[in-house]
């Protein structure tokens, strides 16, 4: 039943607008109100009626309502990494201890997730976003962009090439480059590196891998860098045959590092630069009967609780997770307190923890 | 400068509002939007100002706006724990594919966060709450009760005695009983448990072991049921020293495994309820000088890439993590759609990964 108007004394109330949309009193306050699903068909009756009624809500009262938020909102390109679940618990704890709460959305390294995350936390009025991007070129940070114009942005983990603002990382390069220069002080000098950008065709030069690296992610270009660097070092000549190719899964791994095993001058040490490549290629070991670090000598990111219980513990870099996340939430919550946002790249260091799959080469 | 309104045509504007509070027009903005961060003193002002010029947002332009939020809001109990990381991925990927984005809440297992949680995803207006939940009296249910009153919940991973609503489980009793049973086939009859409810005092008896799970996780519980039905199916006394008293962290489990290898009857297995209870164990083997599965059989919760590398290979219980997570969306999704809201208990099959960390006991 249509609401009558002309009787009306005030403004249509809530009540008035279902009435008028044939719905539910609820309904129309979900509606409204914005909260709660309603299925499109009434949600259009909802709003014409409003529409028709000349409806305004009170939005003064419901900001004072809601108020500010105090919630930050972080984005991270893998929850299932237990990298980043570190350091969202350090956004969380910093945040909290300062009357922040956390909101995360994961992207799965997919940057179109990434921008309708982006999207739902500007949406969802965040106070700030803390992003690790998986952006790369100057033609994907337009989404960035657009929320620093509402809020305060502060990346994490990755820096961005063409986004001058806050960043929070840590030292890739020279922990790949100290990683690195161990195995080489031990002996190796034929070192795999698992993995390297992920390309369909692997590079045939040294000058293509880095150009390959540089359209990927920085945290990879980064690794391979310190890589290269510990062998321009100690003079030993790059060889493409020894950087995986293909994309970034276990599988891949333990295929990439099985076939840097069946060349006549085999590896004889192996660097991964994530978890699942370290998984992947001791995979690989075990199937090509081989043991560490007898046979072969192998360094990885990142610790774990795993790798120390491995028989023998396992030699690896320890990056500051919880540190980094709770620095990127303090330049952060600065920044809303009253702080100059910043356009400064904070490096932390990391840590090589060195356990036992390091030794000398095989006599050949 | 106060903004003069008796010479204004129409209702007070964003930037009449400012003027009169003597702020910028983005800072009243803001603070009438509902979005970003203002400092509470200039808060105060931009609100007094509008409640003096009678300031009335257009409601209905901002819900036709952000429209219905097509967010689920998923609180889980630890994000660092790659059984969640899993489980997000499950909603995340179902909810996605049926065009809602997620927002996802930590607890750390901590009942006060849990509430600010839902109330952090009820303020920002998610359409259902997905929670695994660390309630577990009726008293501590009064949040996800008010939640319930806004939009629909269903809760993973964890049941909750007090809440009669759609829940989605693994078969955490059958899980731990399969795996005890396997060991009690494999000879043994000394085997510990790792990790019982987290009190101070160690239970003395079977009733007061079973009294202190009631009042602790649901799942923890469940998997102590499992084991102590194994142990009745096979006739074996139960003995209240073979179960891990004290807080559940890894450094705990390691000193609770020493213990119950050096008391004269020693364990010759080992179920481990938690990754950090299985590392924890292995550590406390080392320590001992043993060797699995020679010395002693070990099987645990979850299965991982590092259970499958490790040397020999380990026997785990893997969870159907990302199915949990896609069956909870799925049903949350469905009640949004129009379902009527359940108060079922949807119970997924985990699997006994066979590997090579069980065989018979040492010859005593």
């Amino acid at each position: 039943m249509p609401a009558d108007r002309s009787q009306a004394p005030g403004p249509p109330t809530i009540s008035e607008v279902a009435a008028e949309a044939g719905v539910g009193r609820a309904t129309a306050a979900r509606t409204l109100g914005g909260y709660g699903y309603v299925s499109p068909e009434l949600r259009e009756r909802v709003l014409s009626a409003a529409e028709k009624l000349g409806y305004r809500a009170n939005a003064l009262a419901r900001s004072m309502s809601t108020g500010v938020s105090h919630t930050l909102g972080v984005i991270v390109a893998d929850i299932g990494n237990p990298f980043f679940a570190g350091v969202v618990r350090g956004i969380c704890d910093t945040s909290r201890a300062r009357g922040f709460d956390t909101i995360v959305l994961s992207t799965y390294e997919n940057l179109e997730e990434e921008i309708a995350a982006t999207n739902v936390l500007i949406d969802k009025r965040v106070d700030g976003v803390i992003i690790a991007s998986a952006a790369v070129g100057r033609g994907e940070v337009a989404h960035i962009k657009a929320a620093m114009d509402r809020v305060p942005v502060v990346l994490v983990d990755r820096a961005v090439a063409a986004l001058d603002l806050d960043t929070v990382v840590i030292d890739n390069r020279d922990a790949a480059r100290e990683a690195v220069e161990m195995l080489i002080t031990a002996g190796h000098r034929r070192i795999g590196f698992v993995w390297g950008p992920p390309v369909a065709k692997p590079p045939a030069t040294r000058r293509e891998l880095l150009a390959q690296a540089s359209r990927n992610l920085w945290t990879d270009g980064e690794r391979l860098r310190g890589y290269l660097d510990a062998l321009d070092d100690a003079r030993i000549p790059f060889d493409p045959e020894l950087v995986m190719a293909g994309r970034k899964t276990e599988e891949r791994a333990t295929a990439e590092v099985a076939r840097m095993l069946a060349i006549p001058d085999r590896i004889t040490a192996v660097f991964c630069t994530e978890t699942d490549a370290v998984t992947g290629a001791l995979r690989a070991l075990r199937a090509a009967g081989l043991s560490y670090p007898r046979d072969i000598a192998l360094i990885g990111f990142d610790d774990s609780a795993w790798a120390a219980v491995m028989e023998p513990p396992l030699t690896m870099i320890a990056q500051p997770v919880h540190e980094l996340g709770a620095k990127a939430a303090q330049v952060l919550l600065d920044t809303l307190e009253g702080a100059e946002p910043g356009r400064e790249t904070h490096t932390l260091r990391s840590r090589l923890i060195v356990r036992a799959s390091v030794s000398a080469p095989p006599a050949s």
